[in-house]
């Protein structure tokens, strides 16, 4: 578990760096607007632990590619997941005014210029995994496919609206899984499944497998999240801690009780890792980041 | 004249019937929200001239498709026009209540909401072109690399940037068509070329005549909105008169006086009747857009 750990640790800072520099490259220094532009690259560029792209490139490792494949995919994910936060911040969202410990983008500039760049950065998205150098034209189109379902109103969209309609409600476990796997959990599935589709010739099963995997630790991720938001200090969660509590969302810890979301948490993690009995040493990365997953304090 | 806007009518019509039916469609009946969905289809489907689609038919059959082909294209630009609208009307944008007559997205439902489905909109578009069965996968990429162009920071989205940037401020003619060819000037540049992609073998020359025709009627019709702005009846253009200048928005008319705009707008024209001359008869539609575009009293 101790070097399970440093292994997700040496990983994951490995994928920050290269994903930070392509991100850096990929935000246009010549948008049409200089405030839009900074904009975009403060709501970017301001830190993040990157794992959903860190996911996308252990995935790609999975199926065999080398350690250059599925960068473009890698920070596609990060682009629309960056977009997603600028907008849930927003006063007629979340209304949140810290996010990893700086000003959320409508606090740091202005309304307008947050949704302005929430959007731009969407579009980047699509247009970083249409402009990809790597891979055929028809794997480049199961991509943007596969980015456009998770992220849309059958995913991640759809998901965060469930989110607002629930404020105040009971759910039950399953409403609640529901929610999670549309509003996080089809983008962490997208992650991982985007780094498979790096490999031209990626079988069925194989991605089936990937499938199940990111599922599994797409719940565990939010399970993690839940906890740390009753149990984490403000200045290592970077957010008011207690914030879900305050806004009456419905929670894991709410709904099982801080032990049993522990146990779920467990049970998930079990079955992510289960999931990858079919690969060698080549999904270690994939291992590893489960284990982080549900052991990070932040 | 008269039998050009005959045509142009009778094409619109056609084209709004068909392209309605199709966005009526691919608004997925399955979002995870019902809420969210009927936000969707309440932005999408609630009217519209349609203008960008039938641009889109029309430079498609310039270069001889026939009738059914660029549909999905055509409704791909008309999803980017239509999530663009919904942020544009937010409090924070432009705060407006009104569109097309009808109360708009976030006051009809709520601003959460209309943020959402701004968001998935434009998802649905890129969904739309990466899962179109038309074309190549090298056309259907190449089109999505378009459409994300003209509509992300360095196109639409970046114009909308300097739009919110100018309020109050006095511009030079050169300065505010930079902000119209970035904020309205790039779809319908790209709704063009759009149309002209989905023929395989469209050549270099004709593409160059279509952007030349789509750039001087993008600015055009800016022209024509801020003088409908001035001179239209609040019932006519369905939303209040004169509401650009009361937020003191740089216009045309502001910058030339009306009759300067009326000349600058009548060369718009031959230069975009012009840019067609390489064209026959199979360009008879665009030409008759652009006389439409100009005549047009909302």
């Amino acid at each position: 578990m101790a070097d399970q750990n440093k292994l997700a640790l040496d990983f994951l800072e490995t994928c920050r760096v290269r994903v930070d520099a392509e991100l850096d490259r990929c935000i246009e220094r010549s948008a049409a607007s200089e405030r839009l532009q900074e904009a975009m690259r403060y709501s970017v560029l301001g830190g993040g632990k990157r794992i959903r792209p860190a996911l996308c490139l252990a995935a790609a490792k999975a199926v065999g590619q080398a350690g250059d494949q599925g960068l473009a995919p890698a920070c596609s994910v990060e682009l629309i997941h960056a977009y997603s936060l600028i907008h849930d911040d927003l006063p007629a969202m979340d209304d949140d005014e810290l996010r990893r410990g700086r000003p959320t983008t409508h606090i740091a500039f202005d309304e307008a210029t947050a949704i302005l760049a929430g959007d731009a950065l969407q579009t980047l998205a699509f247009g970083l995994l249409a402009n990809n150098s790597e891979g055929s034209a028809e794997a480049r189109l199961a991509m943007i496919q596969e980015l456009a379902r998770a992220s849309g109103s059958q995913g991640m969209v759809g998901g965060q609206a469930i989110d607002l309609e629930s404020v105040g409600k009971t759910l039950s476990l399953s409403q609640l899984e529901t929610m999670h796997r549309h509003k996080t959990g089809a983008l962490i599935e997208a992650s991982v499944r985007l780094g498979a589709l790096t490999a031209p010739s990626v079988s069925e099963a194989a991605l089936t497998d990937l499938t199940a995997y990111a599922r599994a630790l797409g719940l565990a991720f939010q399970v993690q999240d839940d906890l740390l938001d009753i149990e984490g200090d403000t200045e290592v969660i970077g957010k008011p801690q207690g914030s879900d509590a305050a806004r009456a969302k419905p929670t894991y810890p709410a709904l099982l009780g801080v032990a049993g979301a522990r146990e779920h948490l467990a049970a998930l993690l079990s079955s992510a890792l289960e999931s990858l009995r079919a690969f060698g040493p080549e999904a270690d990365p994939l291992r590893a980041m489960a284990d982080y997953v549900v052991a990070r304090t932040h």
